[in-house]
Formats: C-alpha cells, structure tokens, sequence
C-alpha cells in the first residue's frame, strides 16, 4: 500500500526506528564551489514523515560559503542560526515597488523568516564554519537552486532565450552552460 | 470587513460587475526589452475571485518575444496557446537526474502544464505575434520573476554574492545590477 | 504506485508529453441538442495534472447554443470568452435574500467567475459561433449537469419525488425522465 | 477583529456560550409545500464553529415529506436516520456510465453518505413523522436547491434559457417561475 | 488501486451499500468501568467515506457514566444531546490566562462544540441512559484517550517520567499502570 | 487590516525586522519543578509567520528534566537533539493493538517525529543540560500540557469525573487540583 506515492507499513510492524534519523550532529562535507552543503531530512529520507507536515534542514558553511538563491515550492522555512553569522535574506517579486530584497545580517541565536516560493540565500560572514537549522511546513518542500535550473538543466535552455532572459550574450551563456553547477542538497 | 486581508463586500450590495472584469480580447504593449506582456487576472484585479482559489492570465508575445524565467509560489498553471507557435518549458530541480529540461514546441491549441514554483517559460518562436491564456489555481499565484529577482532587487544583492552563486564576475554582476529589469507583470 | 487513484509515473521516465495536450484550437461537435460542446482538460485526460490542483476546459457554443445549469463539486471557475456573445450567470443560493441571479452579458475578452459548486450556465446570445475557455483551481473540477442528475439517472429518481420537488405532474416527469439527456462534458 | 469574515471574540471574553446551541430536540413546522424542515447549526448560527470546520443539522419530515434534490458546495454530509424510515440517494454525475442513482431505503438507525457538492434527496416514506441528523465537514457547507436555483431566482433565468434546458416550453417554464419555491434551510 | 491507504473501488462496481452503515439505533454495551460505549462512523468502519472529509459517532452512557478525557488530532467535534442531560466540557490549554476549561450542562436538544485537538470529556449527570451523536470533520478523526495514553501504554511510559509529569509517586504511578484501561472507542 | 485575526503590516512599510527573531542562543531558565522550558517562535511572538505555516522552537532541559506529556492540535513535529541525551516518544492511540509507545534514547544530532495530535515527551537521561529544537509545520502549533490541562484547570474539571478518568480517589484528585502546574510554554 502506498499513500502520496510512498509506502504506508503495515502499522503492527511499525517501530521507533520509522520515525528516526541521525547525524544532524556531524558537519557537512563544505568543500564545493560554492562552501556549503545541505542535509535534508524530508520525506525521502525519513519515510515517517510521510502525511506529516514537516521537515528540517541542516546547513553547513564553509568560511565565506554560500548557501545560493534558491526556493521551495511547497514550503515556507524559518532558519535559525547555531553557530557563526549569516547574511540571509530573500527577495519580495513583482510587488508595486518592484523587486524588494529583504535581508539581515544573523548572529548565532537569531532567525529569520523565508515565505514559500521566495528566492533567498545564506551567506557566510565570517572566516570560521557556520552551521543553521530550517524548519519546513511540509513533508516535501521541494528546492529549485535557480543558478543550476537556469544555467546547468539537460538538456539545456537554449542560449538565446537565457541570452535575452538575463542580458548576457550568448558567448557568455554558452560558458556559464559549461561549467559544473553542483546540486548542494539534491531532493531525493 | 476584510477576508484574507481582502475587503469583503456586504452580500446584499453584491453585483453582476463584482465578478466581471473586459479587456482579455486586447494585445498588450510588447514593446519591451522581452517583448512580451502578461495580462493578470488575480484577486488583487478581481476582488470576486477573494477565497474562490482560481486565477488566470493573458500573455502577449511579439515576433521572438520571451515570457522569461519565473515561478509562481503558490500554483502550478496550464497555458494554452491560443495564436502562434511557442517553445515552453520547466525545469525539474534537484532530481536524482539533476535539473532535467522538460520543454516542447507549442503549436496552436496545444495545452503545457508548469508545476507549481517550477521556474519555467514561453518563447514565441514564430516572426509573428503569439497569445496565450494561463489556468491558476490559487487567486493569488504569485510571480518571481528570475532575473528580475537576482539582478533587479532593491537594494541589491551584495555583488560577492551574486558571482559566488551564478560564476560571472563582480564586474559582470555589477553590470548586470545597473540594467533595466522590467516587470511585464506585476503582482498587485 | 498510484497517487490519488492515478498511477505515478517513474520520475525517470517522465517526458514532455506528459505535461501536453493538443487540440484545443478545434470546434468541437456542437450537432446535439443544446448546440454546445465541452472539451475538459482534467487529470482523466492529462495524467500530468495529477497533483497539481488546476484544469482548464474549452467550450463551443453554435448560434443560441446553450451549456446548461451545472456546478462544480469542487471548484471554482473563471470563463473567458473568446469568440461571441455569451449570456452567463450563477445563483447565490438559499441567502437572506433567497436565491439571487447574478448574470451579465459577456462580450469577447469579458470574464466572468463563478464560485466552487453553485449553478450556472451560459447561453451564445449570437447567431454565429461563440467559444469561451474557463480555468479551474482543482485538477478534477467534477460536474453535475443539472437536468440530467435530475431528469437523465439511471435507475431513475422515483417520480413522486421528482414531481414533488419540481412542481410538475407525475406525467411531466415521466415524459421528461424518458427523453435523451445528453452529457455535452462526460466527467472521465 | 474579523476571521473569515465573522467576527473574533476576545479570547479573555470566551464562555461556554459560545460553543453551544439549544432546541436539535425541538420538531420544526413542516407544515409547507415539500413537508420538511431543516434546523441548521453552521457558523453563522453558532459563532463559536468558526475555523473549526464542521456544521451539523436536524431534518424534520411530515409523512410523505421530501428535503428535495439539493447539492451542498463546500462538504460532503453523513446523514443518520433517528426516527422514521427514508428513501435517500445521490447522483454520480457525468460518469462514463452516464448519470447514477446512488439510493436505498433507511430504517431508523441508518446512515448513508452524500459526497461533497453531489445532488442527492431524502423522501419520508412512512405515515409518520421522520427525523434525520446530518454531519457535515465544514462550518459552512453552503446549500443548492435545485429547484429553487432553477425557477425561484431573483430575477429569474430567462424563459428560452431554462425550456431550452430542461426540454419545457416556455410557458411550462413561465408558470414555474411564478409558483412559490420555498427555502426550508436558509443559509443564513 | 489504493487511495490514502484504503482500497478504491473500480467505480463501475459502486453500489448504494458503499455508502451505507447501519446500527446506530442500537443501544451498545456500557458494562464497563466508565460506563460509555462509543460507536465510531469513520472511514475504517464505512470505507465510503474515503476522500469525503467527514465522520460521525454514537456515544451511549450509563446512568453517571463517563466518556473520559479524549481528544481528536484530526477534527474539531459538534456533540447533541438525543436523551439524558450531560455535564461536557473542554480545556483551552496553556492560554495567557493558563488553563481555562469551558463546560455546560447539556441537556436534550443542546449541542456543544469541541475544538480540534483540545481535551474534552462527557459526563452522564442523570440516573438513566443518555445517548449522544458526534459530527466530525475529518474521515478519520483519530481519538486519544489520556488516561490510558498516560497510563495503559505497551510498553509503558517510565514511572519516573509519568511521576514527574502528573506529581504522583512511583509507587503510584506503578499501580496505576498496572490497572486494566478499556478502549472505549478502538480506532480501527 | 487582520488576516486570521492577526494584523496585516502595509506591505509597503515591511522590513527584514518583521521577519526576524533572536535569542534562540539563550538557555531558557529551567529552574521549575519539571527542570524544563520551552521558546517558542510561532505567529504569536513572530508576526511575519501569519499565513506560512511553520514555526519553532527551542526546549532546554536540566539534569534529568522533563518536557512532560503534551500534544500540538495543529502540527506534528520533527525534534532534533543539539546537545545531550534523551528519551523521547510518543504514544500511538486507540490502534488494534492498544496504545502503543513509540519511543527511543536520542543522543545529540539524532532526530525523532511526533506526529499530528499524539501525546509526546522528552526527558533529558543524562546529568548535564541538554537542548532540543523543534519544526512545525503550522505558524500556531497549538499545546495541550497534558497533565496541566487535566488537573490544573480554572474552574477545575469536577473530581468526581477525574476520579472515574483516572482511576484515583477523590481525595488524590483534590490533592491534585491544589497542586502547582507549570505552564513551561504558554501559547501567547
């Protein structure tokens, strides 16, 4: 039996353990391009959250890493900050003001708020490791890092619709479709 | 009395003309650097929609004309092409795959769906004018316009972060932050 | 793996096509009865829809055609008319004020909303084709057409009850339940 | 302060009161057209459901008395049957089987379920008085009669509208509109 | 094919008996130490209500019997009276004002609403039977019980821990965990 | 303006400090009977929440401190373990089976899922402090404190009903009722 695509146990072999996970403790591998890594704790990796809700995030950051825009379609996410200080923030679109970042600078101990479907981003400010804690209001949230699904999708967006989307020249977006975007927390 | 942060109309005084709105049947300037326009129909242009969950759009394309990279936060969407023929696509982010390109040419009377906050897009590929009319279910899908949000925000995103993220340079950055990004449409 | 009664595709084997649909740019059959054709584009028709909460559908209308008093179990609707002159309305039922007609004359490029399971319907004011498209906010809108549900089910409604409720004789009833009642939209 | 369009009390000002309603004991008059009568219990009855999402209902049948075809817009119903024996049923429109009679007879003690926004009926099939309490899934399950939304409307379908729908001449059609269409449940 | 766990009927083989349940004019054994029974209309016992959103139940009591305190994670809860008088309540929990239980006596005819989630009980305060029917918004409401989620666990909760929370010594706690706690209501 | 009866900011005077909350560093005094308290950051104490649905908090726990038996109305929850040791669980109610416990030891970095309405608790196992946080997905969790809802009510819950509930004499009851119940984490 399957519920939203997941399987549903048979609930008298249902023990602790489907509702466990562990490692939240352990610092992520940071030593990527961009100084960050994501470890998910959604419905992929946790069966039992399955038609609960929620889930979390752990992100570690290199000094000066960065966790890059991105959103989540299914969720908003509020971050807290454990350990270093971050530059977060995300941008309100297409309002009556036009495009409205909006973006704080977070010490250990702070949060801050991310609504759903809103481009943002954590920045690591100081020159030792950073580590924070999302919280999701879904069991799915979803992630679209907007750098990789512009430029590094299969197959490709073709360059002159970039070209014209981003005021870049093709030559320009043809090299940037050429380089490696890494999927910092893959959603699976 | 306000509902959703909505007015809320006494039912007594309530109208035919509350639930209408014209104009679906006229082109829209296009005369832009995307070369394209979107005619919103959503709760904040037609206050019957408030608690009803629908929404739709009209989407004008000039000759080579972009409806650019964007996403809607809080509904997915089918278009159809109503005149002329388009290249449509979403990108599926963070899969086990990586970002996979799901795109296709568009004649007329063809029908595309984008999942909700999905970044996707339609670029008329014909020298001739396109339209294309969009199904929303959410009255206020909300709009997050890619590049207008990494490049065009108020007050911008800290340069240093931007290069990190999309691998152009400060001075590209720079550049890039000092055009015009317009808002074919805005959210309010 | 089915999701809501709808088998889910492996994610690997997703491709453009299940997010297309073509079609929608032809005049449906409108030779029957009440010269008026439906063609629904819901999660029976497109499986990629399933999930994602909206529909659209295109109706067809020959001169002084009709799509007679129906509802939507679970959504609501915005129609757009593309082509003619449409006569539309809904019924605000059982109000303080009773049952209120809220009905307009729609000209090409009008829309007109009606809300989540409330009758309504639209008559071509014109002697030329007419044709509107209507955007949902659920992937299975559903749809009772009035005078079939009444009139049209299989075993019959007993017609005491019939004649009870519609202020007609028993003989009216029988008449009426042994005409063709056609669904001009078929729900699969 | 207002929530959903009914006000929001003062949480410090809460008393039992609030929560509670009298008189589900009490026969309601019957003595009308259809032989029925419906003692509702929504939000605007009892404030203390808003955002609580349920609603409930009391129907009173004189001997041959019918709640007649009627569909509810925003909640499926469980009816019980406390006294009385009852010939219920529903209509599964649109099907690929076409339109269904969902019916049978209930003996006191019986429940049967009515699917959101579906048209269905209840018939006192008995020489004495019946009584039925009803569940709902809303504190706003909204209410259609059908008749009423079809003849009794202010100001009323035009004529060529409802004949061409219903298959009467208009001058059937005339003299239903001028016939008295009472609304046992207002939803008010 | 399954739908949220529970089988889903080929529609093609849907018969009235699907919606159907019978049984609740029967008075059910209240032989027990807290003198209720209650007999539970959810999606288990009547699988027609699947999807549907909606749930009933018929609670008997013995002359002072108890349906103890309980709570609904899925549904907020309208009771009525059909016979007897009840003492009911419910505790808004952890308020600005603390703990502030909201109770009424109830008799025939009066209805009462308890907020999902929240703690609530019915007391029969007469010397006969009473009998009350429960409407839910919720297929599958859920029920727990406290003193037995408290103090009936498999395994048990550690004495140490429930003596801590309810200022009870061990030994108690011990003893307490030893006594038989009935499930009035299994939810299955 | 008030949407879900909190206040709704002009979005043109919204600023990152709307979004933003701190303290979440700071050991909570935990200088109370149970040696436990709790931070929350839900809609109430962090207004930018209202419509995202999620929220958070941080539980710190002395030596051998209890977060006592508790249920969210509105969320399920996922706990992970910052520092220190702790047994955590909750309780699987009225199954086929009984009521069955759903607990395990967690040591730093292990998380665990309490879903949806179930009575749950920590208890830190170890002699030094430990610290918890908490993701919801509901911008109002809701707290039901299990045991200060059942014995610490104003006006009290009758004994003679507590009595019966809880299979204790009156007199410990009353005892009971007279006892101190501290709310370590009041919704307001």
């Amino acid at each position: 039996v399957f519920v939203n695509g997941f399987p549903c146990k048979d609930p008298t072999n249902v023990t602790p353990d489907d509702f466990y996970i562990s490692g939240l403790d352990k610092v992520a591998n940071t030593d990527n391009d961009l100084g960050a890594n994501i470890t998910l704790v959604n419905v992929n990796r946790l069966p039992g959250l399955n038609t609960l809700g929620v889930a979390m995030s752990r992100i570690d950051y290199a000094p000066f890493g960065l966790n890059p825009p991105h959103s989540h379609p299914h969720s908003s996410e509020i971050l807290h900050v454990a350990e270093g200080t971050l530059f977060a923030g995300f941008v309100r679109s297409n309002t009556e003001e036009g495009n409205i970042l909006i973006a704080k600078k977070l010490n250990t101990g702070d949060a801050f708020v991310f609504p759903q479907g809103l481009m943002h981003f954590q920045f690591n400010l100081g020159d030792t490791n950073a580590v924070a804690f999302a919280a999701f209001g879904s069991q799915s949230p979803g992630l679209v890092t907007i750098a990789n699904a512009l430029f590094g999708s299969k197959p490709p967006i073709p360059d002159y619709i970039l070209s014209q989307a981003v005021q870049l020249s093709k030559t320009t977006v043809d090299w940037l479709q050429q380089q490696d975007w890494v999927d910092i927390a893959r959603e699976y």
